[in-house]
């Protein structure tokens, strides 16, 4: 039973089948979003953009934080996070030519994100948003449309609509840009991703079942990493707390030296997402502290993760750029797990709806 | 006793001195830095920035998060907060030209925002330094330096200079494009900090007192506010994770009800920083929501916070863009109060230097 065939039995729950469905959501992506990504990249090159400012609230505010890194790294573009009540409630105008403005949106819902779309759209920037519901306000508003094609999501904490996010980021900033580096990876994705889900579930049933235990006995937790993977974590913490009411923080490793490090001790459980080459270096650096000061650490990472102390090291060989893709499941899985050694149904929390609209 | 000259008896802490410092420092920087704030502002105006980016770590970077906002709304200049990480362990250049880099730094110690100064001004982007320590490697690195005139700080948590760095920040925008708005405020600030100081220390003995009681007690706290004082929330929550070891996180109200609302209840206080105006009606739909879950609110904000439970309603008339230079100091002291009622000196919490080097 330990393999990914589990999501699809009639007990599970559904983000534990939404999780499930992330390596076709993947595939389905990489087969059906390339005439769209091509049209929006040749804008985007005409465009000559000098500058990005993308627009996300929550889990796709994570996305977004992923989407800076790729847009700077790869495409060596400046680029923020939008602040919307700029806009909705101190409504002032920013001075958008010469700026490409992303959205990011599960719902397309959001007054405040759409809004900023339309500010930036009537000053000239250039628009694109990525949303999981096209035919949406959000969708409407901007001059060009990314569709996440993830399916209906009925649990509230997202999974495969976050990671379809991230492929749609990644795929786009590819088109723009070609990377050899990126193109290879994204193809190999939905069978990493298969992977994964097995590797994750044996994981859980031997080494990952202590980090479950630990996690549902905790009532605060930290998730710490940088660079690409700081979305990971961010994310990660959201999740535990949306989900399992666990008061979990993320930090990139290197502001956690700045302060943090404090909260490291027995029984605060630290995740840690750890990508291979300098990046893990560092983080290393983090779980040295952690565990000098009593801490105790679940490590998920690649291949380098591997003999580290009870951590899922994924045997697959990727771009540091994409690991975010394939990092968040494992870490949804986790949380999954832990509600529901907790005893909580992960798919409804109480007090949360799956539609949030902030001003 | 409850007045200013606390600050000056020999059984305070060094924090607690530091902070009752802030009036002065604040006054000598108005006094001080009109030249060099000139100067500065000519060689921004004379080079028309297409968009800005914000370098800092730490407490440094919540007054970066002030920076943006001041710099969206009254220069209308799209402005992103840096990954450092980008150049120092990915290596990578961004397109500076057309940009503006602005660094935050108490100690102009940390390799990495040094390391992106450089690489911004080789890149064409006109660099400025706002540090405590003119001269350091982040004041050599700089086209152009703005000092905090803080003078030494000897506790670890930041308080005086992270309040010098807002007051630096608003300063330049002030003087970069005149409002009449933010000079008539800036000149009043030392008076009404003085009044702060004293208003707070006459909360402290009296509504305070539970406020204080609730967050000894506390494993863990949320500090919510947003617009212009998510920075003194992010502040405010690092101030009691440093000092008090409490697990404080601090969050947009906009970002709150995507999720982390579900962590409100008992036994968690939440500190919500209110301004007057539209923002302060926002900040009362969240506490709303957390009384709703059983959480207990202590409010700190201006004249329209008077009557509400407990609160520490300051009675200045400023605006909003000049608020988080006061909140912050009321938040300082509430800390400060928090670790002295623990049992905990506040000046050098274990573990932490007073300078952090991160890569």
């Amino acid at each position: 039973m330990a393999d990914a065939a589990r999501a699809a039995q009639p007990g599970a729950t559904r983000m534990r089948r939404e999780i499930g469905q992330i390596p076709a959501v993947v595939a389905r992506i990489l087969t059906e979003a390339p005439h769209d990504l091509r049209e929006v990249a040749a804008a985007i090159r005409g465009r000559r953009p000098r500058f990005a400012v993308i627009a996300a609230r929550g889990t796709s505010d994570h996305a977004a934080n992923y989407a800076q890194y790729l847009m700077e790294i790869h495409l060596g573009l400046p680029t923020g996070l939008a602040k919307p009540s700029i806009t909705t409630v101190y409504q002032r105008k920013l001075r958008w030519k010469g700026g490409l403005l992303l959205a990011i949106s599960q719902s397309g819902q959001s007054p405040d994100i759409v809004a900023v779309v339309e500010a930036a759209r009537a000053g000239g920037a250039l628009t694109i948003a990525i949303t999981n519901h096209p035919d949406s306000p959000l969708g409407d508003a901007a001059e060009h449309v990314l569709p996440c094609r993830a399916g209906r999501e009925l649990a509230v904490p997202a999974t495969k609509t976050y990671v379809a996010q991230l492929v749609v980021v990644a795929a786009l900033v590819e088109a723009i840009g070609p990377s050899s580096d990126l193109s290879h990876g994204l193809a190999g994705l939905p069978a990493t991703l298969r992977g994964t889900l097995r590797a994750t579930d044996r994981w859980l049933s031997a080494d990952g079942a202590r980090a479950v235990d630990a996690f549902a006995r905790a009532t605060r937790a930290l998730v710490v990493s940088r660079g690409y993977n700081l979305a990971t974590a961010l994310e990660l913490a959201l999740k535990f707390k949306e989900t399992v009411g666990l008061f979990a923080e993320a930090y990139s490793t290197a502001d956690f030296a700045h302060g943090p490090v404090v909260l490291a001790k027995p029984r605060i459980p630290v995740l840690a997402i750890r990508p291979d080459g300098p990046m893990g270096g560092l983080v290393d650096e983090t779980l040295q502290q952690t565990t000098a000061r009593g801490g105790r650490a679940v490590v998920i990472g690649g291949p380098g993760a591997a003999g580290m102390d009870g951590a899922l090291a994924l045997p697959f060989d990727l771009p540091e750029a994409l690991t975010p893709i394939v990092y968040a499941v494992p870490g949804q899985l986790l949380v999954e797990a832990t509600a529901k050694r907790r005893g909580i149904s992960p798919d409804a929390p109480a007090g949360l709806g799956k539609v949030t609209r902030t001003r």
